[in-house]
């Protein structure tokens, strides 16, 4: 299990967790899973904007400080100096009934060892059956109510594919189960808006700002899934595997056009990275295990 | 904390959780509640039924045996002769991605004291802008991925009132975010069916099989929240609160007609658990605490 760090200190094995933790009981929390090099993680501040909005929405308060001196604490005493770092913030325990308020919020992190060719490794989609709800600011905050994404990733893993691509409520393209999508179509790069039951992506913000570095103009967009065949390039993108382009839709192989758009695009983002963490995750990723 | 039943054995204080464990980083598991009197779950085989659906839609395999020698346990060395028995099943520890399967289920089960007045207490209800997704089958499943229920019960909480209707993703009435929804008008008793992203309640099913005895017609049907006004009367139910009137919807008083079909409704429900567990449950819910 290694090491972790548990509401305030490391600790090694299992986590001493209240039976009434409303994490464990009724999904009732938020996380973030962020990259890691030199034992820094990328894009923390962004990360933690976002895990701070989503424990507002909850009405759950948490101390930034004390995750940002807990995320300090589990990256220096890690054996893993690249990785996969999980933060996860619950209500903690409470009494019963779904409004009732936690007494201390739970705080818990893992840091995982990076595993090489994460990035850019192309994918096979298949369209689920289940959709983004949304009529629920659950879908626009990363909350640990995963089941709809884990009945979709559970679909497309039996389908043959590796991941799933959600449709909204009203049958537009979202997401996928743990990426935001992208199309290049020209020299235009479109992503479905928030409103479309989308969770904003701390990379998907960042492709949108340095995408004018690969001659881009970015823009959200309606997109519908019969768009997609006619775009010259479909790719997902997330805070891990960064930018993934899709090889195929429900068996059927995509357009693989607009390459030099898209390395131009991984490029500004590896190079934001290793501006940050002085390390570029490319490196990482191609180095032997 | 008191006692608990944790993987296969009785506990005091906290469980020691694998820091990988799915039910808490994901809500990746499925519960259920149920009143107990006398030591003996009501309604028992009708939870484990639905317990054993929403493990198999989710792919987790969970021993039905080792549920029942463990409700068993508990319900035997508590303190509490009748009380609220919650039982959880998360997918276990697990590695990295939604897909993957746990290696064991973790299985929690805690008993509360039972809590006067429980039982038939009128609620206010406020229409939630959360929408219940029928587009996903979590919706018909008692999985652990309670957000959008826990962010319409706080909705409903700031706005006074003590729950929330909750509609589906076409704007028709689904549900509370811990009850089924029934209506009486003239001789007639009417609830959503389940495609309307119902959860199959165990009392909801009760009702419609004993509605005869309160001398209605008990069918299912599509309702538009603008009807629940003309009915003679709306309420809730479920396995802790058996049957609720609703007095007001957003503010507004609703008709409080039919007052003896809910009564023999109540009865009769009353009439079956107390043949189940010895005990009627309006003696307890009347008794001192």
């Amino acid at each position: 299990m290694g090491i972790s760090w548990f509401n305030g200190r490391l600790i090694e094995g299992p986590v001493s967790l209240d039976p009434t933790d409303r994490g464990l009981t009724l999904g009732d929390g938020i996380f973030e899973t962020l990259a890691v090099f030199n034992r820094c993680p990328a894009y923390l501040g962004a990360h933690l904007d976002r895990l701070g909005g989503g424990a507002e929405a909850l009405g759950i308060t948490v101390s930034r400080a004390k995750i940002e001196s807990g995320v300090d604490e589990l990256c220096r005493a890690q054996p893993h100096e690249h990785g996969i770092l999980r933060i996860t913030v619950t209500r903690g325990p409470g009494t019963r009934g779904l409004s009732g308020s936690g007494d201390t919020p739970t705080v818990l992190m893992t840091l995982a060892a990076w595993r090489r060719g994460t990035i850019n490794a192309p994918v096979r989609l298949a369209t689920s059956g289940v959709r983004r709800n949304i009529d629920s600011p659950a879908s626009r905050h990363k909350t640990l109510s995963y089941a709809d994404n884990i009945l979709a990733a559970r679909e497309a893993a039996a389908k043959g594919a590796d991941d799933a691509l959600l449709l909204n409520s009203q049958g537009r393209v979202a997401c996928s189960t743990i990426s935001n999508v992208f199309a290049i179509r020209g020299a235009t790069l479109l992503t479905p808006p928030l409103s479309e039951g989308v969770l904003p992506g701390i990379v998907r913000a960042r492709l949108l700002a340095v995408a004018a570095s690969a001659r881009l103009e970015a823009r959200e967009a309606i997109l519908n899934p019969d768009e997609l065949a006619d775009c010259d390039r479909i790719f997902l993108t997330n805070s891990i595997r960064l930018v993934r382009p899709v090889a195929a839709l429900d068996g059927v192989p995509l357009r693989q056009g607009a390459t030099a758009s898209i390395d131009s695009l991984l490029a500004a983002l590896c190079e934001e990275i290793a501006r940050d963490t002085g390390r570029d995750p490319r490196d990482t990723d191609r180095a032997d295990p």
